[in-house]
């Protein structure tokens, strides 16, 4: 039985629609970045808070009863920054745990929107360890990054936006960190699309947990760790991706940087690393599309640092 | 008698469709940058080029007998690059004249296009002249940066598509330079909605004109210079604009990146400032939409330094 359904995130489409952009699509020029492949780029940094996040911090909260403690999370940076937006939208307080190297310009953002900031540990899932202490006094509602199915449900609209318009996909492609987005992109597509993981070399969260046969503790740094930096899959993308994700691939931090690089030259794009990892893909052959496949790119984020485009 | 026509419009679109992208809108939220109407941006930034000029460019040279000798033109920078992207997307010489104030970055563009470059004056229109003896010499095909029908008819495929993709719009808000952009989008909508002007005060060649009643010589300086710099409107801007522009509005070179900014920070779209240029024309409240009007903003350009959006 599936974990999250389709039913489940129709659901949190309607749930969440009046909360969350419609983000666009561009399709592309055959030849652009020098693929035989049709590239389709799903816009969602244009997302409220700079990424696909707010869809599931939306429909988690949207979903349950929050206590006057209000709200409470751990996050590498976009999945805190959606928690705040969504708090302050809908009137609740918002307590969040990021780990030190969370990047100043996510932090500025954590404080525009009202949330109470306690950075801890070198990664997220220090500053989760210690957001759960907290919550367990406080009482407040964990809104998870990754690990919930209202959270996964709410990422899955994702898909089911991005398969209303463009129909016609073969292939989706989508960076990973805890999964939530893949689990949730691959829980609507469900075969209907090829599904492509993509992680970071030093952040392989999930691709080791399916060479496992379960979740294990990864080694997590390099360029995009504050938004794919995951010690450890989630459970429930786990789950979701042995039955609905077709492989996962790896690329390197350079990959990385060069696809962030070429988005911006190529279509004024201004991705954070995170965000360019999915077309880095592509761009680095580490999934080969056949002449004419029709691939979405999930460009996820853009809450980088703009300076670094150039 | 229209000086350029809906149907030369369509029949650019048609010629020009292969070439170009069609580019996304995003419509943003009831409330998003505090204003009551509902904002729908044209994210015409991500054409090739980084900006509306490549549909202009290619309509010219793709109706035209291309000679020996290439084509020619001058630019304070976006139409540069845009000639110098169809010239070689369509096997053609291209050389160029921009002004010393180009930005390295858009000179940068016009090398990696394979265009020959020269840096000549102070604003656009010496680089014109000096663009105009040269072309006597050579026999070049002279793509203008506005004041040709062809590149008029090319630039209105922005008000074709937009029309397409969001028809109910009550206003749309354009920025103007010599006029191109608006000519062409105001000849298509011709009254089914209405066409807003936005210049920066430093630039003001079309306000200018309209209240002489005839294209006047202005002063050019501001934030938006290189993409907005005009020192005169062009003949069929000014004609079209007479017609059928409902109003032109001044902003101020801190209204235009206030809105840069705003642009950056609540939906992660990097324009430069002639691509804020449109948008500040609603903030600042230069332009005042009532409540629930459909304003569409035309985000026409982000060839700018990213490093400044933050």
């Amino acid at each position: 039985m599936d974990v999250v359904t389709r039913a489940d995130i129709s659901a949190a489409a309607r749930r969440i629609g009046p909360y969350v952009r419609r983000t666009p699509v561009i399709d592309l020029e055959a030849g652009a970045f020098g693929t035989e492949a049709r590239l389709i780029l799903k816009l969602e940094l244009l997302q409220h808070g700079g990424s696909f996040k707010a869809r599931g911090a939306f429909n988690r909260i949207l979903s349950a009863d929050v206590p006057p403690a209000g709200v409470i999370a751990a996050s590498g940076g976009n999945h805190a920054i959606a928690v705040a937006y969504a708090a302050q939208r809908l009137g609740h307080r918002a307590e969040i745990f990021v780990p030190t190297a969370c990047p100043p310009v996510k932090v500025a953002l954590l404080h525009h929107w009202g949330a109470e900031v306690t950075r801890v540990g070198a990664v997220y899932a220090e500053a989760f360890a210690a957001c759960q202490t907290r919550a367990e006094t406080t009482g407040a509602l964990l809104v998870h990054a990754y690990n919930q199915p209202e959270v996964v449900a709410g990422q899955g609209m994702v898909g089911w936006e991005f398969a209303a318009q463009s129909p016609e996909l073969d292939t989706v492609v989508v960076a990973v960190g805890g999964g939530g987005l893949i689990a949730g992109v691959a829980a609507w597509y469900a075969g209907a699309a090829r599904v492509i993981g993509v992680e970071p070399e030093r952040s392989p969260a999930l691709t080791r947990a399916l060479e496992a046969g379960e979740p294990v503790n990864v080694e997590v740094g390099g360029v995009a760790v504050d938004s794919l930096g995951a010690s450890r899959a989630g459970d429930l993308a786990f789950a979701i991706a042995r039955q609905h994700v077709d492989r996962m691939v790896l690329v390197t931090d350079e990959q990385i940087v060069s696809a962030q690089r070429a988005l911006w030259e190529t279509a004024r794009v201004a991705a954070e690393p995170g965000g360019a990892t999915a077309l880095a893909a592509i761009l680095a052959g580490a999934y080969r599309p056949a002449a004419g496949e029709r691939v979405g790119i999930l460009v996820c984020g853009g809450n980088g640092d703009p300076r670094q485009l150039v």
